[in-house]
Order: C-alpha cells, then sequence, then structure tokens
C-alpha cells in the first residue's frame, strides 16, 4: 500500500490522493492547429488528467484566442480534468510575460469552467499567489504551487520544506520538480516525498525526480507519496518523461492489487 | 548509465557487473521430478543465471543422489551459469544440516565442474567459510558471501558493513538481502548498495529489498549498483520475486540504452 494524503483532491471524476497516483500528458503544441492534434491524440490515449502549458502556445498573448482555442480543447477532452500552467522563462517556461498579463489569463480562463487545476511556480511570489488564489477559490479552480529546479537536487530538507511552504501558502496540491545529478540524487527526493506525506504534509503532493535518472520516480513516485506522474503523449514538457505506454507498463509492476 | 564496478566476474559467458544486471532465476523443487521439471521450464525463460537452492530438494542428504541430480540439471540448462546454494534453517533456509555435511556436500559439487557460483552466508563463520573459499578457488567456482536479515532492514551503514565484510573476508561477490518494513526502507538499501559501489566495495554486488515494498528494488537495484537480480520462475526462494517476465517488463522501462 501506498502513503495517502489525509485530503483528497476532486476533479470532475478525478480524485487526486486516492489509491494510484494519477497519469497526466502535458499539451506543449505551438500552433492552434498542433494544440488542437494534440487534444485529439492525448485524449484518445486515456490519461487520468491532462496540462496544458500554455506558455508553449503562439497565441499565449492574446487572451481571447487563448480562451477561443482552450473552448475548443475542451470540447474534445471531454471530461478530462485539465490543469492550466502558464510557465515564464525565468520558471522554465517558454514565453516572457508580465505578471499583469498572466494574472489576467488565468483569471480569464479560471472563469471559463474549462479548467480545474491551476499550476502557478512558488518564486511568482506572494501577491501573485494571493491574487491567484483568491480567482481560484471563487471558481472552484483547484491551485497546485510548485518548485522547480532544472539544475541540481536541493537537500532532503529543502525539498520537504518546500512542500510545507507550498502547502501553508494555500495550495491545494504541493508540487516539487528536481533535476538529479546521479541516482543517488533521486532517492533524495522520494525521501523528502515520503516524510512530507508521513509528517506534516496534509493535501496530495506530486514531486519527481527529472531527466534519464529520475525515471524511477516518474513509475514509483506514488509509493513514496507522490498523487500525480506526468508521461508523454506527443511532446515533453520537462526532461525525463517517458512515453505514457512505458510508464503504464512500469507502474503495472510497481502498483499491483 | 549505472555505477559498475571495476572488477568484474566472468562466469561461462555471463559478465557479472556489467552494463545490465543478471537476472536469475531460482530452482526450489522438491523432488528429483519437480527439480528437473524447474530445469527445463526455468531454461527455456532463458535468464542470465539460475540458482538451485538444494536446501529444497528432499535428496540433499545424500551427497551421491545431489551430485546425480546436478548432473542431471547441468545438462538440461546447458551453459547457463548455475549458483549452487545451500540455506540451513537458522538461515532463512529450508533444512537443518550439519556444518561437516555441507562443507563436504558443497566441496563434491565444486569439484564436477557443474557449478559456477557458490552462495554462502557469512553467519556461516570465518572457518567454514574459510574451507569453502580454498575448495572455490582450486576449482574456479565464483564465491558469493551474503547477509540476509528476514526481519527488518538495519540502517545504511550496518548494510554498507556487510557488503565490505564479505568482500574482506574473500567474497568474488558480495550479497546482502534485507526485509523493508515500509517503503521508506527500500531507500536505505538502495542508498547503502550506491554509497558501497561508489566507495570501497570493488566487486560485483548483489542488493535486494525483500517482500511486497521491495519490488522497487528488484526493478531499479542495479541502477544503484546491484549486478544479479532475482525473480520467479516456478517458484520463489525469497518474499517478493515478482514473475521473470514482469521484471523484464518493469527493467525495459528503466535500463533504456
Amino acid at each position: 500500500m501506498r502513503p495517502q494524503s489525509s485530503v483528497q483532491v476532486q476533479v470532475r471524476d478525478l480524485i487526486i490522493g486516492g489509491p494510484k497516483p494519477a497519469v497526466c500528458l502535458p499539451l506543449v503544441g505551438e500552433t492552434r492547429a498542433r494544440v488542437i492534434e494534440e487534444a485529439e491524440a492525448l485524449t484518445a490515449l486515456q490519461p487520468d488528467l491532462l496540462e496544458w502549458r500554455i506558455d508553449g502556445y503562439e497565441g499565449v498573448e492574446d487572451i481571447q484566442d487563448s480562451l477561443a482555442l482552450l473552448k475548443d480543447m475542451r470540447r474534445i477532452i471531454s471530461n478530462i480534468p485539465l490543469i492550466f500552467t502558464c510557465r515564464i522563462d525565468q520558471e522554465g517556461g517558454m514565453r516572457s510575460l508580465s505578471s499583469e498579463h498572466r494574472l489576467q489569463l488565468v483569471g480569464a480562463a479560471m472563469a471559463t469552467g474549462d479548467i480545474d487545476l491551476l499550476d502557478i511556480e512558488i518564486c511568482s511570489g506572494r501577491v501573485f499567489i494571493d491574487a491567484a488564489k483568491e480567482k481560484a477559490v471563487k471558481h472552484d479552480v483547484k491551485l497546485i504551487l510548485s518548485y522547480h529546479n532544472f539544475t541540481e537536487t536541493p537537500s532532503k530538507s529543502f525539498i520537504y520544506a518546500k512542500l510545507t511552504a507550498a502547502r501553508e501558502a494555500g495550495a491545494d496540491i504541493a508540487k516539487v520538480a528536481v533535476m538529479p545529478k546521479n541516482h543517488n540524487d533521486v532517492l533524495t527526493l522520494l525521501r523528502a516525498s515520503w516524510a512530507a506525506r508521513k509528517e506534516t504534509v496534509d493535501c496530495p503532493i506530486v514531486t519527481m525526480s527529472m531527466g534519464e535518472e529520475g525515471v524511477v520516480s516518474r513509475l514509483a513516485g506514488g509509493l513514496y507519496g507522490s498523487d500525480i506522474t506526468f508521461a508523454v503523449g506527443m511532446g515533453i514538457s520537462a526532461p525525463g518523461q517517458i512515453p505514457i505506454a512505458e510508464l503504464r507498463q512500469g507502474m503495472a509492476v510497481l502498483y499491483r492489487d
């Protein structure tokens, strides 16, 4: 049995924090045509969850255009829960956008009812997070607060503290993604996840070690408390993601009923 | 890339300590007919390595009978390297046998040329190990010195010390198998393996966390230095072993070229 959170998060028919981690596929297309193509292909793969990395989309600076594409996407993906994520370049994202524009964009997206979860980097800062949280509560969108480190794996206590801080800052789900320099670093991430799950963080968590060495965490992270794992449908949104068929193949061995 | 030993061990055509961990299947049959049936079935599964747990065999007290069965087994398994293991009940084995009988049995088995590796528990003691080692060197059989704990997972430093002690006591391959009480204990075993591989132990190692929680270590242990992983062909020799097809399925995801 894997350790579960005392608090679960329900989005549409999906319970995050249940007996098995949810498998999420990212949409990262640059053009409208590509995003639509991805939405169709990824829906056919029947993931538990989708994430639109709208910072990959060339029309992200036009809110009306973005919302129109979101509406078409929702029609295609039907009832699959959707995470909406707009990372800027300083956060490992694909665009440079102002705080004002981002807040307007995520607010408008939440108001449509087409998105279920919003992912914001903790480094966006208190003001931005509080403003987004207020809108999220209003529109019944769940908030993921995330920490990313694309260069190294901080200490176990640092990772633990980030998960705790995310929860304290209002996260419905706390997320940490770090880069290992070797296989041992992956164990640090797993130990921190286990400790957070067992000790203080009373909400679902999402943790992963990226890159080639981190693949173990994408398969086995759920055994250490992680509630969502990301795989590749058509494109990757972070290094180390593997095709969903392989992820499911590996998870089938580890999560035996 | 997984960390590899500077010293490798070759048995027949198999290099233990190479780029991928070897997959070993145990023969645990109680009767001659069952052992023969297992030898045939397991050979068809094309493992890298086989282990005869002769303590499972009802004829183990009769050396001539045991050697005759070994001869038939070798004919069936052809060139697959064979570990010969006779555990007594105090070591988690299936029989109570005298030290004298065991030493005579393993000595006779080594003299046939039909076995390639001999596994002895470190708790067998210095006198027994030294006597077995002398015969092993004479007959060019490689020695595995192993530590088992079927009730718990000792500390990282304890496991590390056991691997180091096995090497110092003359092991060609050092082995540790421990029982986790939770998923976090599995990380302790993996961390100890990594440290032993990276720091002091200059021979192949075999490490695993047993039981249900330990399955991760059977799939991913090789990434932390373990050079052999055990799966189920027909019968299990330790708790937590999974069918070879599933093990290979999981390993295919983790050991990508």
